[in-house]
């Protein structure tokens, strides 16, 4: 049935049926003992499969975060790398990928405790970043992004067995109502949506743009959204929520002025290493799925860290 | 300058040039006693240019408009005519124009004192329907509508002369800040935006998809909401906005399950008739704009009246 030879697959999606639901047979919560988080946090992450914590970060380390964004996008000698995703348009930086790789201050960032903790704790394990990224979301015409699970992908795509991530995602820039914040559908990561069709050839340079194939049916939405409704991460520069791998979530697109930035760290247990692609194709690039299993190292500070 | 041989033109627009601002000269509130509304609520009319009533009509009521709504949208005699706009993909009605034409219970609602008798003490004046419409947003893809002012396509496109004239939006289904409600920026109706670029020829057929001429620079944008910022119209099926006929608004798209249902009214006061359009084009069809300028005699309760 899967196409992963080294791996039984018990999340099997785009066999090209239709949508089908499958209960979630992986924990949510993998740790015992909370201290960067309180056990209540815990229980709602376990049922509602996020968490948002205002103000994590200060003013001051936000403003050095976006500095040290604009340093780097204004760097004409990086854009043609290819974790670097620039607007059709204007050419104006849109996305940059491995971006705890590119910027020794958002290395920083992905291993202070404030985040490392709160993921090291959920999942129970040391963690590796699978994925990390900017986004650049400028106002006036953001693009919507439809509703999808992470794990249906890189599971698919990048070979992630289980489901043991999470991911994190840091506001750069004020989330209001209006300009596009991440909505999430509470308590839909416990069933997995096997989704039709099958994964295109190097379908990840498509589908970071927009995703169709791995996308769930109207009808399976309509029920977990009756279930569960619709949650937005509203909240100042410098919240940060996390959510888990399979959580069903998407983002409206954005027409208003206010553009939004935020970075994006996607955080997987040591003990959930990638294996082959159960969709049977090549494994995506490295900067978009790391095979670099190192676990993470916790820093008390970003910003005194680098110093 | 403007190619309206009749009448000044004080809103000059579509002159190819830059956008400009052109502060108003016609004032926003012309009643001056005040019944279906209060003082206050005329004064942040004044203001902000909007009013939000929530829980205008019953549950009930609204449920009537949605069954009137239905029966009309499969009735396949009416799907040719052009007052109902179809989905391009799967032929659903979207938008049915004159509805207060062709539906007695509709016809009923814009009389109805409780938004008729609004409409009137703001416009000092009796007043006549100059646009009508239901719009069926769906959930999942529906589109966005980039900011604008009404008054700068029916000054340009339909030939009215004063802003004197005044929108009603009644919910027939909730609005969350996440399916795509209507967004306006307060206090923007006291300046016109003169827009760039020129009228196309049968522009409406295109504009009521997506407009681009009459939208104004991104500039002038950010400095309205720098100054006003944006206001969402969220509430439960049944409460109804009211705004000016020159506040920029817009809406972002939805990928939600929640369709988006709204009955518009525009009121235009009986002593701000239509001249010649101030684009120098021949005018859009009647029923996109009236040039019946009968006065509208209220009714208690549309749902009565109409048996």
């Amino acid at each position: 049935m899967t196409q992963n030879k080294s791996q039984m697959d018990f999340y099997p999606t785009r066999m090209r049926r239709n949508s089908k639901i499958i209960p979630r047979t992986d924990s949510v919560v993998y740790g015992e003992s909370f201290v960067s988080l309180s056990e209540d946090n815990a229980k709602f992450f376990e049922k509602n499969g996020y968490l948002i914590f205002e103000n994590l970060f200060s003013e001051n380390e936000i403003k050095s975060l976006f500095d040290e964004l604009k340093k780097i996008s204004l760097d004409e000698s990086k854009k043609d790398s290819p974790q670097f995703i620039l607007e059709e348009t204007d050419k104006e930086v849109r996305s940059i990928f491995e971006i705890h790789k590119q910027s020794k201050m958002y290395g920083g960032l992905c291993r202070d405790r404030r985040v490392l903790d709160v993921a090291r704790q959920l999942l129970g394990s040391q963690v590796y970043i699978h994925q990390s990224r900017v986004n650049l979301k400028p106002g006036f015409d953001g693009k919507e992004f439809y509703w999808h699970s992470d794990f249906e992908t890189w599971h698919s795509e990048d070979g992630m067995p289980s489901m043991r991530a999470l991911s994190c995602s840091i506001s750069l820039t004020d989330n209001f109502e209006f300009n596009g914040p991440l909505m999430v559908i509470p308590g839909s990561h416990k069933q997995f949506v096997s989704c039709s069709g099958k994964t295109p050839k190097k379908h990840y340079q498509q589908s970071l743009k927009r995703q169709e194939v791995g996308t769930p049916d109207k009808e399976i939405l309509e029920a977990m959204v009756r279930e569960g409704g619709i949650v937005t991460a509203k909240g100042k520069a410098g919240s940060a929520i996390f959510f888990d791998c399979n959580i069903m979530h998407g983002s409206n697109g954005n027409i208003t002025p206010y553009p939004r930035s935020n970075a994006f760290f996607v955080y997987n247990s040591v003990k959930n290493k990638l294996t082959d692609p159960f969709c049977g194709l090549p494994p995506r690039p490295d900067y978009i799925a790391s095979h670099d299993f190192t676990p993470l190292e916790p820093v008390k500070n970003f910003l005194v860290s680098q110093r």
